[in-house]
């Protein structure tokens, strides 16, 4: 069984009397958005349902902008900037796209340009999946709500549920097997002074993908079985923390929920460390800053590259110390423009 | 209460009916030791009673011989080598000697030589504490059995109370509140072609004690509360591979244990992260062998240094990848001496 017979019914059922002829182009701007609180295990593979909720913050202008248009001949042309897409991710796209071909031989042709600083070791797949989903409703008109395209764009990428909205964003587990229950939303809460800071500290391709990651150390890593109930301490923390705009309880609860991520991958068997030499590095600098009375935390996805967190008193220390840091301001700033989603 | 008023009635009891007088000197040899599967969480900090029972390897030739007699004044001396000992490890000897000081006004000499590359930044509390009992025993004339000593050491130091054997060693973590039933005791196994590597990538001080770095991951590492039922695993898996000489899975389960426990720290709040830069190197180096087919695994104490398991077979390879490191060989070999103890 392939994973698009599950998927299917799935969008069979989303898409209800919904249009099914496209229009001339679709066309979509999602955000990429950084967890705060990490979705780390999936409950089922297919349909990308995680094994616990999950809390991120998106990156404003920061994102995938996609464009859909019928390609006007059979098979898919999928490209990322100027060029074609790597031979795996146009696959993984493709095989998303059967989920809405109106026949076997309508191709379509995808277009991607990612705004993300790619020398960060930025995952572009949330934003790009996304991005593609909402396109894929503007192209065809559906006028699908906000949990149905959330879903819709879980099912490309499990994170890109996230990135359909901006902000604080809370993806919750759900409980139903098709998971009809699980999607995002947007919390009502806007925190201006907010900062995070990419650190473009590793350029080289990651040795194992995250879904990867995800798999073996849910199989393997005797820890993971502390994991879930980590999540629904952390996922209380940072929801008080942003409801007070307590700073230093949202920053240390996401990096402790970072750092418990990469425990239980250390502890898999055999153990899977992302991190490298300048990760380390990279932490313990952030730890001095912390050391010297800034508030200033990390977070980290599966990948050796930390963010950080910080608000925006602090920006000139963090980029003193980290001179190549790309400073992001979620809810707009100095060097923001509004976001387009 | 001091540790003393929860130690002195173990020790009382530990004594009943031995000599009190001391004779002219009293003189002893204790291996350091290494965990394969570690020793993480105190249920009893001031008895040093462990959560789970750990298993350790003895290093033959290394370690600490200790000679202890009356100073003939009040006071201890402690030296380390030829020098006065760091003040800390000083006062923690004397309040260790209070427990079996004849009187008050009883000093103590105590002359402890280190046979452990100190560069290494290897622990040598655990072989210290174990020379320590052994040379108290041979100076009151004690004849303690083994099990007896092993408890008297491990109340100076937890894992000293492995450091009172040769080859594979259990400490059993007992259930008792005294500790009566918590000591180590000799695995029936010989394995002629183990061979141990220390790593001295590290010199400079731990910025954060064992001690401490265990209590803080006991208090607030969500991730600890899977830690008891690892070890359980791990513990009869060690077994079962010494039992078999099965390397690879002693191997494994040893590297598999020591990444646990570490990431029980990273996940600590806020983390705790012993591994520094050169850490992550010599853990990628490793790796890089048992990539090229090579058996070779790594472990790692409360600190930076790993340090790597092998057999016989594999020491040039080590070598020729590990410049600086220090091979050992548990069980005697072309370079060791016959253990003394």
């Amino acid at each position: 069984m392939s994973p698009n017979d599950t998927r299917r019914p799935v969008v069979d059922t989303l898409l209800a009397g919904r249009p099914r002829a496209p229009r001339a182009e679709g066309a979509a701007f999602a955000p990429a958005n950084i967890a705060l609180v990490k979705y780390w295990g999936k409950r089922d593979a297919a349909l990308n349902l995680p094994v616990t909720s999950s809390l991120s913050i998106s990156l404003g202008e920061l994102g995938s902008e996609t464009r859909v248009a019928p390609a006007g001949r059979p098979g898919d042309t999928v490209l990322l900037g100027p060029d074609p897409a790597p031979a795996g991710f146009a696959a993984r796209v493709s095989a998303y796209l059967d989920l809405v071909r109106p026949a076997p031989d309508f191709g379509f042709r995808v277009e991607t340009h990612n705004r993300v600083p790619t020398a960060a070791g930025f995952a572009s797949s949330a934003s790009g999946f996304a991005a593609l989903a909402l396109a894929l409703d503007d192209l065809f008109g559906w006028a699908l709500d906000l949990p149905a395209l959330s879903i819709l764009a879980r099912l490309g990428s499990g994170s890109a549920c996230r990135s359909v909205f901006d902000g604080f964003v809370e993806w919750t587990a759900g409980s139903r097997p098709d998971g009809m229950d699980s999607h995002g939303r947007r919390l009502d809460a806007t925190w201006p002074a907010l900062r995070l800071a990419l650190l473009p500290i590793e350029t080289s391709a990651k040795p194992v993908s995250s879904r990867h990651g995800m798999r073996h150390t849910v199989e393997t890593s005797p820890l993971y079985a502390a994991w879930p109930e980590t999540v629904a301490r952390d996922l209380e923390s940072a929801r008080a923390a942003i409801a007070t705009r307590d700073f230093p309880r949202l920053g240390a609860t996401a990096e402790g929920n970072a750092m418990a991520m990469h425990a239980t991958m250390h502890a898999a068997r055999p153990p899977l460390v992302y991190w490298t030499p300048a990760t380390i590095a990279a932490m313990r600098r952030a730890h001095a800053l912390r050391d010297e009375g800034r508030a200033v935390y990390l977070t980290m996805d599966a990948g050796p590259n930390p963010k950080l967190l910080f608000e925006a008193d602090q920006a000139d220390a963090v980029r003193a110390a980290f001179p190549n840091a790309v400073i992001v301001a979620p809810f707009g700033g100095p060097s923001a423009r509004k976001p387009v989603a």
